[in-house]
């Protein structure tokens, strides 16, 4: 199945390619020796170090470093900044060196970006730095990153490239080859930098097809590519969500997709790159969600790190305190019987983490649009069901633990169906609380652990000393 | 900055482009319709909803179905299954398929997929349906399937296809599209389906660069690929681990990396879909399994899913009891002073969620090596200052707070101090412990949040507790 060429000539080139075994494990070695020589003021040894630095790995150095020496670095390399960091760095971080290199300096930058690169650096700059850059800008490429704001923030529009190739359905391979070499040899910066695919439009500019370059390349001059386009082309609205446009290219293993506007007017291109990172994104915003905290926040000073975890911190206490209070109802309970104050974190436990697993599935089957209201009844009560069904199972084993230890019955069947009820509860909750929020338009991820812990602890406690108070006492 | 071709020509065919916008959502109610379809027998009905599906579509809906629907819906389309659906199924999936079908279909269906495709699907097969299936394929396919299966599971071998384009580097333009153009005619099926790159080899098979195709389609056909060849680009050792590679494509945005053995010989391609794949399961698998699931089980049978949460409880069970046993250590104190156990499980609730703040950020930080052991001590450090500032804070406020509803000052110092302590603690441990265990081989998303809760519950109780029985009582 491997296509080797017939033959093979005399080599002219050196072999100068880079395995990248540990490209990877570089990064903290990296961002010591430059801070190192920041330190010591030896600016031929950081322009050594950063200079050769590939875009994205000199974005990750810039956002390792603190604000001073961030501030020292690009001083040391002023005016042969790459302008591809831009668009890699975190918001924050960038804010802070757009101010530094100042309107005139990123506007030049913007001019040798894709669209999408530029619309992203401006999008996130605040409304006075916005203006000043933009009227940096030359007039016409003003005019098109200035509608390119126009577009719902997280969308396609904002996503696309403006650079594309269409050409019209009825020229052949032949006419497209040629159109391509002689616009690159006008001005090779009327081309994208890469492209996968050539789009075909009908006299309208309405997309009608798709040929992929490999193709072109396979085909003779004389094919028509009316009979070589692939017409069945998935393209995006250009007002679709890009979490949407991840799925889909996701789905249908897609490297680059066309947008469109009304009336199937192709009006730009999406390419798998920028889908990458959304689909990283999205994933790890849901697992830090998940566990408490708004952004990954390892390079962050720590009274900030402390500051940023306050809020949910505040908020489980709350919550911890309403807890408290549901066992304040019984401390006549406890005080007569203490192996309850034993035992009762037990079943508020369980009852924790059989409902963060169905949770978990659930607020992920949203986010993959596998779990909707069409579906969500059916969904509910099989999670009933696996909560009940281990509920019975963890009841029968830790009633006879309680037994054991406590050499009470009462307890053992107490607390058996304290258990019961909290995990069926807890199964339920699971999907139900992940299913409310999300159609009220509130994340799932960033609500749902609080509101589930609550109750799997409310339910938990006042189940367990309610029951206990009636049976045992 | 948009290259619109000069001139438009009439349409010659008619536009009949899908737009996606609610492709995405048509899943659970085409589960039902086909369902329905399956029960009522209604063959045609089966076909015509199935049949259109694009490959992936299919897969999902064969795994939303149950067991018997599944066999049933594939008797209705047999011989007609696209073979691309097979890799796309979940492995427990696959297998059912892959038995039903037989190893003679799926042997003829391997032979129509590029090979990182029909590794896929054997690899996952158990010996005595792999073997079956392998005997009845082609012996040049069965050697290089078998090539394949002798890389490390999860490694660059095992995701790459081998189906490439390689041309000497003495080529030029010309020359290389008067090849693929041959080699197009001769047997199409000799190229790769879809391909981005070019790679130029010296006279030793040794990779030496590439050229992207609209590099190729924009240049004259004099131009030597060897003024052409982008030679500094990366590629990908053959047992380089997927996790590596997926952090690879994303940091450089790439469409698509050689693989290359020892001595830079080129041997495969890996295309970004199947990156693309890899980075959704990566992150998707940390977050069930910090949530305490295996898998995302929304179709399995609820009995099913019960089983498989149950080891997940189970052990969270035993290190509830570890922690009830502490408790149960100071039960003289708690029934001489019942408010300690009402406040007691707010205190093992705040180093709970402090603990896993600072445990998601590092097991993140982890899995996109921005965490390792040459910064790991700095983290831990910072993290212990968090820890020990959000303690003092949420201290004072617990201490007044315990103070006001409980009128004794000595139960608002215990608490105070207890909270520092446990969040402090908390801090540390949500960086050591999955630190400890990355170092140890044991992956962090798994292990570290029971390790962590049942330490903040024991720290938690025992440190309010024990303080409570020298202070308070």
């Amino acid at each position: 199945m491997t296509n080797q060429p017939p033959d093979h000539l005399p080599v002219t080139a050196e072999p100068d390619v880079q395995v990248t075994d540990d490209i990877l494990r570089e990064h903290p070695e990296r961002v010591a020796a430059v801070r190192d020589a920041l330190e010591a003021g030896d600016v031929t040894r950081v322009r050594d170090v950063v200079l050769p630095l590939h875009y994205a790995d000199l974005a990750d150095l810039i956002e390792a470093l603190g604000h001073d020496e961030r501030m020292a670095l690009l001083d040391t390399i002023r005016g042969e900044l790459d302008p591809d960091v831009l668009p890699m760095l975190e918001d924050a971080v960038r804010d802070e060196v757009v101010e530094h290199l100042g309107p005139e300096e990123v506007a030049a930058a913007l001019g040798e970006m894709d669209t999408d690169d530029a619309i992203e650096v401006v999008q996130t700059l605040d409304d006075e730095a916005r203006e000043e850059v933009l009227d940096a800008v030359p007039a016409d490429e003003r005019a098109v990153l200035e509608e390119g704001l126009t577009y719902p923030e997280d969308s396609a529009g904002r996503l696309m490239q403006r650079e594309l190739v269409s050409v019209p359905i009825a020229w052949d391979v032949g006419q497209t080859i040629d159109h391509l070499r002689a616009v690159a040899e006008r001005d090779d910066e009327d081309l994208p930098d890469e492209f996968y695919d050539i789009y075909v439009v009908d006299d309208r500019s309405r997309l009608v097809g798709r040929v992929s370059l490999s193709r072109i390349l396979r085909s003779k001059r004389s094919l028509a590519l009316a009979e070589l386009a692939d017409t069945e082309l998935r393209s995006v609205p250009v007002d679709m969500d890009q979490e949407e446009v991840a799925l889909l290219f996701r789905q249908y293993g897609l490297a680059s997709a066309p947008v469109v506007s009304a009336g199937n007017r192709l009006v730009g291109v999406i390419t798998v790159d920028d889908i990458v990172d959304i689909i990283h994104e999205e994933a790890e915003e849901d697992i830090l969600l998940l566990g408490g905290v708004s952004e990954g926040d390892l390079y962050e000073a720590a009274v900030d790190t402390a500051k940023s975890r306050f809020p949910w911190l505040a908020v489980n206490l709350a919550t911890a305190l309403l807890a408290a209070n549901v066992i304040g109802l019984f401390e006549a309970t406890i005080e007569k019987v203490v192996a309850l104050a034993v035992l009762m974190p037990i079943v508020a436990s369980m009852g924790g983490n059989a409902g963060t697993q169905t949770m978990t599935v659930a607020v992920r089957a949203l986010a993959s649009k596998e779990l909707s209201v069409a579906n969500g009844l059916r969904i509910f009560w099989k999670e009933g069901i696996v909560g009940g069904v281990n509920g019975l199972v963890f009841a029968v084993i830790m009633g006879l633990v309680a037994w054991a230890w406590f050499g009470d019955p009462s307890i053992g069947l107490v607390i058996a169906a304290a258990m019961t009820i909290n995990l069926l509860v807890a199964g339920l909750a699971g999907v139900a609380i992940p299913l409310a929020l999300d159609r009220s338009g509130v994340d799932p991820a960033v609500a749902s652990p609080v509101f589930l812990t609550t109750l799997t602890d409310v339910v938990g406690f006042s189940a367990f000393l309610g029951l206990a108070t009636i049976f045992v006492v």
